[in-house]
């Protein structure tokens, strides 16, 4: 007989069959006992009646690994409609301990540093582990969203020559004797690769040395980048994630229902367009509804951010919000200068009930355009030598973006510690497990 | 107008076009001049008849990014049985210099380094960038079989504390003034998550700090990698690799036809069952066969992988044979040993055309194993310890393995050098582009 998952006991009512997983509970009533057995996907309830086997579930620790075979019993008020009875169950494998936390409550109780210590049990609880299965079934349906327009799936180097984006949070590798540094992006190699395929995705691993210790930081996470050529400007890729986000829905839907309706997310509607509004309209909009003076100002504060938000949402009856056209002195080098206004950039961020979800933009293509701007901030050309090649050998318009997935999650779930939406975080202090 | 990809002008063939790209060649005959436009899937013949046009066209050097629109002609002896007519050509950006190599020779011709030195350009030779379509559609062909089999997508930590698994080939990171290490796998990490989800797959780079310039040597690749619980043994991993092998060549077939087609690829066949012969079985046959005496030998030289699989081929028609129980003393601590034969482990290894391709096993799920092997092998427990939480905490029988995408592409190409295909490797002397 092939073993089932928990989930699909539904379809089996009136066979018999065999489970396997963990004891996640047993319950002793009165008059009947229910052992709870958790696998991999879900929860099944056990009828246990016969007083010996009774007795040898009363005295094993919760997390034993079981096998069960039985009857598939439909019964109204079993949990799922369907229940075992008349189980044969086999012990495979019995813990030291017991966890250090009770797995079937509905929510674990810990703080989150006790949690984080004992990843490996506090992943089990099935609300913990169905945000991982959401983060996973979003980052399919994010590839699947581009893979269907082309896009090529790029796998670039994590260890890089020099510190070359973003100063001086970078992370120093001991590479043979030499100092090299992990890469903090993908930016250089996926706009390179436009010039290959036009259009590139990957997801991976980046790694910000940011010595902060704050909810909203994490030293290693998990970007989601694409890069598109022959673009309008930044509008093109704007459209493109517009349609990226909406499959990350419908596949996280479709792929993770169960771990959705455990963790009692509704999703946002994705409008058709998402609103859009340029820096330099948000900051008056702003300015006039406060009363305060952003003269000068090139950034939005998180206030301004949630301000937008709520305006979204008031004006367009929106969660997402594109605010366009940040100030060159806040982008990159390589952002695509706003034609007639070259204090401002052809990039975006996309706000999310208030708060920034993805960063992007359209990028310099011309090569003397490079020159010029890493002469005007004083960067040397040097290390910037291979990227650089790509514009003396003829690229096009091309612009892209970059998300973490850990945001996403957080931000669809209103998880306030980015370190719970990672299975194993790596943060100022903490490198294990 | 919307712009169509090269590959997509039979379809329209009759109509107006439009199309983007690259000058891959403009080639003036006597009577006739032909414009050869690349773009990020193929390429489009252009005839170019106007003699200003033509003019322009010969003064624009090659790699120039272009916009043409025009009438897609059916035409017999044209590549792909259609060109295009009465072009109207926009010049978007040109380079500042000519490409260092003629991309429309039908190999590239030069040497690895060179190429290597010119990634930018190189990569857009049409057989190297076929390379990398072949590796994504293969990645999306594992993916996809192992999420039909409810295997979940995990993002480990690529930064950890300690040099566990494999001794001194780590690559070490300042973490904050701290030291700590490149992941050499997500062993530790897919174990663990086995005790959450059952089945687990991840795609990520790996680091090797192996300090030696050789044609199979990467310190950084792909590792694709999945861990299943709930095994009988090793032999329900590799059932589960055969089904994901055939997957990802059934993919790449439906994904990257145009480049299977320009590589020249035929796929091996997968059998139904992939042939496995035991490591003493396998030294007993290469000793009979070659006069050789393997005892003590605890491993198989090069030579005997392809001995095997010239066996393996003829004895099985098959490319692929499991060579399976590799003796304790070259396997890792964590490898389940064989049940009466302790000298042995409940691992294998595929091998591909007598190269080894996946390396797999079943692992100890029992704690008191663990302190067992770690003691034997005089290893200290502290570095382990939330690897060690799971097993304290019921793990059942569990077993995985993983390969590298550059590998699996290697062998499929016959390519000698493993460099040729990451896009951009990693090496001992090598940290550019």
């Amino acid at each position: 007989m092939a073993r089932i998952w928990s989930t699909d006991l539904a379809e089996h009512a009136g066979q018999q069959v065999e489970l396997a997983g963990w004891l996640h509970r047993f319950r002793q009533l009165s008059r009947v006992s229910f052992l709870i057995l958790r696998d991999g996907k879900g929860l099944a309830q056990i009828v246990i009646e016969e007083p010996a086997l009774l007795e040898q579930l009363a005295a094993l620790p919760n997390e034993t690994v079981l096998r069960v075979s039985g009857t598939a019993v439909a019964v109204a008020q079993a949990p799922g409609g369907v229940e075992v009875h008349d189980p044969v169950v086999e012990v495979i494998s019995v813990p030291t301990e017991p966890p250090p936390f009770e797995l079937h409550r509905p929510t674990l109780g810990v703080q989150l540093p006790t949690l984080l210590d004992n990843a490996a049990v506090a992943l089990r609880h099935p609300r913990q582990r169905a945000i991982f299965r959401l983060a996973a079934a979003s980052v399919a349906g994010y590839r699947a969203a581009l893979q269907t327009q082309d896009f090529v799936e790029i796998f670039t180097p994590k260890i890089v020559a020099s510190a070359t984006e973003g100063g001086a949070n970078v992370f120093p590798v001991d590479y043979f004797g030499q100092t090299a540094y992990l890469a903090q992006s993908p930016q250089f190699y996926k706009q390179m690769l436009v010039g290959v395929y036009e259009r590139v995705f990957e997801v991976g691993p980046v790694f910000r040395a940011e010595p902060h210790a704050t909810p909203r930081h994490l030293n290693q996470y998990t970007s989601l980048d694409f890069e598109m050529g022959f673009v309008r400007d930044h509008t093109t890729v704007m459209e493109t994630l517009t349609g990226v986000l909406r499959q990350m829905v419908e596949t996280a839907r479709e792929e993770a229902a169960e771990s959705i309706a455990l963790l009692n997310l509704t999703f946002p509607e994705i409008p058709a367009s998402i609103p859009s509004i340029h820096f330099d309209d948000a900051q008056r909009l702003i300015e006039r509804a406060t009363g305060e003076d952003l003269t000068g100002e090139p950034d939005l504060a998180p206030a301004h951010e949630r301000w937008l938000g709520e305006w979204a949402q008031r004006e367009h009856g929106s969660d997402f919000l594109y605010v366009t056209g940040y100030p060159t002195v806040k982008r990159p080098f390589y952002t695509y200068l706003e034609p007639g206004r070259p204090e401002f950039t052809n990039s975006f961020d996309l706000i999310f009930r208030g708060l920034e979800l993805v960063t992007g933009g359209q990028r310099l293509h011309q090569y003397e355009d490079y020159v010029a701007a890493l002469d005007a901030r004083g960067l040397p050309h040097g290390p910037f030598e291979g990227y650089l090649a790509a514009f003396r050998h003829g690229m096009p318009p091309h612009g892209g973006c970059a998300m973490s997935i850990e945001r996403w999650v957080a931000r669809l779930l209103g998880i306030q510690n980015i370190r719970e939406t990672i299975l194993f975080p790596r943060d100022l202090t903490r490198l294990t497990p």
